[in-house]
């Protein structure tokens, strides 16, 4: 049986097309980690190359192919090989991927040092072009944010939240996604845990209070310690506040210039 | 052109279907509002009958069109007109409708008087069964906890975080939208404003500091107004805390019992 | 150091609370698995219990040990053992558990053989009430459904979509995920993959063409096949189809009378 | 009553800010609409300015005071006059507005005529620096895909799925809403309907039949359609096919250069 291959019939509308592939692709995936080794997560993947003018479609199938034929322990050097492989299987000169995942870190409280696991979430992309690797590290962390106005002009208390930190970054020797998120946590007015016993509940309100941010601060503070990190080449940092006096957001981004 | 009627075959499998219709559709509303007559807003609209064991299908485009022949204006009244139409056009015994919509109310900031925005979701769940109506109104209100066990432990301050409440009611008399979200404003820490300069922002942030609660307190404050308002017959409350020093959140469910 | 225990000071509004404890929690498990014993995969939880009306509050930080003490294996048994140690910890009468994770299965294309992971998801939801447990399992099975009406009216083609069916079961036996999962797919049009080459596409299309379900089908078809398996002691079904020529979503449900 | 201004306070990071403000906040507005002159319906808005790096923070409630201050009627021009606002009460260079909405058309079924609501989403993106305005204008738009290869292959049937384009566009002068909707509609395998009775799902169904595209075709044919419109200086779009076989997403990408 010969099956027409629609996909590989020529086009003649002169447009090349960016990205084609594909998206929301949930894969259980194993991520490095610096107390167990690995750690078992579910990513949700999007793989996509470039396409010239010429063809008129992608073979979609031959993603999850490239996907299902490395494993499921991802780093940065499969990374290249996934890339490599999706340009070659699909004839093109560029390919992307991205993978968002939860990740686990143990923490101990701050005073009893009773353990639990906290989630963050962790995004890898890359792109190939033309056998040049581009990779980005992304990590989203959840912190608590205390209102340097709300306490200077309050009798006591001061209004604070749950914010969330979004850090990318470029970077010349592989860096650990524990230490990403050690360096925002470090930014904020406290860092957050999953089990806080009544002396570490005390400890963390504490220190929350004496260490105020706007937003504005908390950006401010990851780029500062962005710049002096030899390693780290480039950074976007997000800051969002979800306000606990407002039903809206306070938002921040700086963008560290090419 | 006569087309074949598939949804009107019959159907041998004896198996009635209790909830069968269109939903996710979003359709544009105007509600009754306390300060304005009406105010126009967005719903998302769930429309549902039950359907007999011996029909094979049932008609979907007849729940669109009874939705759209009936304006936009929605309130306890036509929405018994929707729910009948609904059961003679689709000719079952028990007709289901749902609408969730944000809602805006203007507040004034508590010592400036600023006015702003601010923005909820109702929703209104009502069920016609062999002529009997019954209408569950919900609002989602969003308020600042404060948490009494970090108060009464720490040197200073207080974890503090956005809340939401829900809270279902069914009632007498026909209830305002607004006096419901009061209702549930004056039961958390404090209510939460768009516009709050310095002056209010002090006042909001000692207000929440003299007025903590639990989540368990929260619903317990909620439920206690509801007893002691004969309009309302049954309500279910619950509160969520997106806790500031957690990345879970706290939670607390009371319903009324019959 | 003693730190004031606000949850355990006394409460007059006599007013019970039905549940209370922490939501939104993620957390990472194993599943039984027929094909490999157990899968990795990421869970988020909630964890509640019930509070007498004389206490003030619950201890949020003790649902977080009991969760932290139990390894990261799930199943029935020790979904039992969660429960009776959540209901020792917290002094409760009537302790729920709810844990939603993806869920993966590898499939061969129909054709070809190719082999690729497929997502599903799942949830437990588990009550010990003095002394007696009540568990149902709940996945969520993406599937093809091809309109009837479409195929009967149309010179040629027939709109079809992906649809999602929701099947809730409580059981006699300990059932596999892997086979409710089969129930719910062979009531479809068809099932779906992650990796089809061309001969699988022509075959997979063919089969949803030759296989037409309404929602009303899809939710009779899977209730039928519930009725027939002495194992199912209750089950409730939900179809949703995210319709390819609407924007709204067509939508079924039937429940098992008591 | 003098309260510290701590925003105001100076800042010695030496660090910019890009965007700081508001995000996530919902507010009720009235579009221009070439049918009933506007609609009402509720954005989601984000507003930012950019900080210089010797001030410590910029003043939120600003945002909010700049916004009510416009009344609720949101066309190209008076987004100039919110973005000039924001730049001179917030001392900035640099400003940027985004509202998100539900957009809605009422259209008449291919055949029978019968009327009803269809819903889309629309975005405005507007940045003021200094003095110059960018405006970007984004509709998406759900359509039909039906699978040019399954069709190929299959001896009947092929599959298709609810698609979604997100197409952004710079213009020369102002463009409808809706003429953009119809460029992409026009380059699906069919436009979609909120009521359609069997003659229109009929004429529905050979429609997408008769005009299969690939997620690449789709964003080719309103990348050509895009071209061809003088009126169109810059456009990006992206179509997303919820694939009936998968449950993962096809996807492509075309951004005219510079």
């Amino acid at each position: 049986m010969s099956l027409r291959d629609t996909q590989s019939e020529p086009d003649d509308r002169q447009l090349p097309i960016d990205r084609v592939g594909v998206k929301a692709l949930r894969f259980p995936i194993r991520i490095r980690d610096k107390a167990r080794e690995t750690q078992a997560t579910v990513a949700t993947a999007q793989l996509t190359v470039d396409l010239p003018h010429q063809h008129k479609g992608t073979h979609m199938s031959r993603f999850v192919e490239v996907l299902n034929s490395h494993g499921n322990v991802l780093h940065v050097d499969n990374l290249r090989d996934i890339l490599e492989q999706l340009t070659q299987r699909l004839h093109s000169d560029c390919a992307h991927v991205e993978f968002e995942f939860p990740f686990f870190l143990e923490k101990a409280a701050p005073v009893t040092g009773a353990r639990g696991l906290l989630d963050y979430t962790a995004r890898f992309n890359a792109t190939l072009e033309n056998g040049v690797l581009d990779f980005v590290l992304t990590v989203i962390v959840p912190v608590t944010t205390l209102c340097p106005c709300s306490k200077a002009i309050s009798i006591h208390g001061a209004h604070n939240q749950r914010g969330q930190v979004t850090l990318a970054v470029r970077f010349q020797q592989p860096i650990w996604i524990e230490d990403l998120i050690r360096l925002v946590e470090d930014s904020a007015s406290s860092e957050l845990y999953s089990l806080l016993k009544r002396p570490d509940e005390k400890a963390v309100t504490e220190r929350a209070y004496e260490n105020p941010v706007f937003v504005e601060d908390l950006v401010r503070n990851v780029a500062q310690r962005c710049e002096a990190e030899p390693n780290i080449r480039w950074y976007r940092v997000e800051a969002e506040n979800f306000e606990s006096i407002h039903t809206h957001n306070a938002y921040a981004l700086i963008e560290k210039r090419g």
